[in-house]
């Protein structure tokens, strides 16, 4: 055992770690996580984003023997560009440590469909909270589809509560689909709001109410305080007469100052009620539960998916049908048809 | 052949067309596309729409027999609630009419993904070019999945242009995702805007010049004329520096009065320089090549989806590991595991 920790001492080495990071195996991802070994816990979340076979299968190996941890609860955090997500984060992050949490931070960037472009950027992220060793901030992912991260970030989120992180803050840009994946992966979710949200002509934004456990407006500081005040009442008013989905709860709307450190206590103490109030009713385990339920059928789906276009039968009629398709000698319709009697005669 | 155009005829009636309407055949609906028959096109959408397995397959069979259409252009409209859609193409679809073009209006009505209602809603739409009977306007779908919306409305376009109409307007809500697929189903995108748009702290919205081939300044009229322009304005700079996937193609911006009916002539010329221009370098004809594939791909995937979870193995097993997820015996990871390897074994 002493061996062991041997190695797992040296792994922390940078150095060492850098020449030897492709040779970790999965007693050292094990270990590692066990000992909140951060280094460790980061090339883990690579090895999940690693499209080598050998690689993503050690990956589901480790997923598969992590340990059950309880006491976690995973935060989504959204709001439009330019809001102060990452400023409120790096701030918000800070103040859990200082109360003794874990916190740990990870990003969905639903990178632009036709530019491939990644929103969040390079851009050097939370230096503060990075800097603190009881948290973990992952940097945002390269560009990937959708699907493909909020999957990695599922996974990723076991990772960092494996590793002994609580409090797990997923980061979203408001782009509507990749907010709606992020709820099916958290416990709650923040919307971050714009001192003047909602005083433009539409209103308050269709469909933020269902996503909003808890609103907060950021940047209530300065000048801007007494907009934003105007932006807390709006907001809690309309939060006033929409029924949320856990009896008893009324999204709050917080003022903070990420800048100026100011109402993070106020939000640390809403999750807490939240999660509270949520976990006396089940509601709490019952909604990680259909998520679980969730995502169980999506993975599987992907499985059939990736395995059918394998089938030679399958792909090479796919192709040859595309072709076809291609040339302009049959419709679609003809082409789906013919497919659709290939695989019923596969499944038969 | 007299006794069935006399049957068409027939059904144009109302009264007996809605007694008769299930007893439709597969002649009766080619017969009725081929004349232009505006209810028989009606029927044969809401049969797309249909989750009874004969109707489905007679409207695949209906499909897979359409004939070749040339000529027709697909058009998304797009823009935020209130920015006046309906009024919109209420107005253009009659300009359209008037100079001897035949529209048809689709829409696509991503439901609220957790309270099921229709964003579109009930409300009497486009009246006026509805009572033109060289248009046809589709009322917006019932609640759907997002997908079966989409798939549905490609197939609908296919109908209207068998039926004779060849501007198609697919009507979305701005919601991101809605409008990423519409953009696989049409050669071109309006987006319309707000006189003001762009004002905002956010500037102009994030992706918004990947989506738009032509821009609308709609409400242009009384007091907002002046702050319209400048909207007008803004757009251009912004369209004149990014560069548009059509070569020598600049998204022009628009200044419209769907009220007083302005502006409308300027967008008809606008939509066929971009078909003139973008046939010319075959363009247009490569874009529509590519979204049949995208289509074809799609349409197989979600038939092997539903092939496999039928399959008994497949099913019991899946519903097995399910329920033990449910109890909290295993981990989603085992439980994919487990699947993987039973898929795998299955398409070996």
């Amino acid at each position: 055992m002493k061996g062991k920790n041997e190695i797992t001492h040296d792994l922390v080495n940078p150095d060492f770690s850098v020449r030897h990071a492709s040779q970790l195996q999965l007693q050292d991802f094990l270990l590692g996580l066990k000992n909140s070994d951060r280094y460790i816990l980061g090339r883990a979340i690579t090895l999940l984003e690693s499209k080598i076979p050998d690689k993503r299968s050690l990956a589901m190996n480790l997923l598969s023997r992590l340990p059950v941890v309880e006491g976690t609860v995973r935060i989504g955090i959204t709001g439009s560009p330019g809001v102060g997500k990452s400023t409120f984060i790096d701030s918000f992050g800070s103040f859990l440590v200082a109360q003794g949490c874990r916190p740990a931070v990870l990003a969905i960037d639903p990178s632009s469909t036709k530019n491939k472009g990644s929103i969040l950027g390079d851009k050097t992220r939370m230096l503060s909270l990075a800097s603190s060793e009881k948290a973990f901030v992952r940097p945002s992912p390269s560009s990937s589809s959708l699907g493909g991260t909020a999957d990695m970030t599922r996974e990723a989120i076991s990772l960092c509560e494996a590793a002994g992180f609580n409090y797990i803050l997923i980061e979203t840009v408001g782009v509507g689909q990749s907010e709606i994946e992020v709820s099916r992966m958290t416990d709650l979710n923040i919307v971050l709001l714009q001192p003047g949200a909602g005083d433009e002509i539409q209103g308050i934004k269709r469909g933020i109410m269902e996503v909003a456990d808890l609103f907060v407006v950021n940047k209530a500081d300065g000048i801007q305080l007494a907009l934003a005040e105007r932006t807390r009442q709006m907001y809690g008013q309309a939060a006033h007469f929409f029924l949320h989905e856990l009896q008893g709860w009324q999204s709050p709307v917080h003022l903070v100052s990420s800048l100026e450190k100011i109402g993070l206590e106020d939000i640390k103490q809403s999750i807490d009620s939240y999660v509270r109030l949520s976990s006396e009713s089940s509601y709490f385990e019952l909604k990680r539960k259909t998520q679980l339920k969730y995502w169980f059928q999506k993975q599987v789906a992907q499985e059939i998916q990736e395995q059918a276009f394998k089938q030679p039968k399958i792909k090479s009629t796919f192709e040859n049908l595309t072709r076809t398709l291609d040339d302009g000698k049959i419709s679609i319709y003809s082409a789906t048809n013919q497919m659709q009697k290939l695989i019923q005669e596969i499944f038969l």
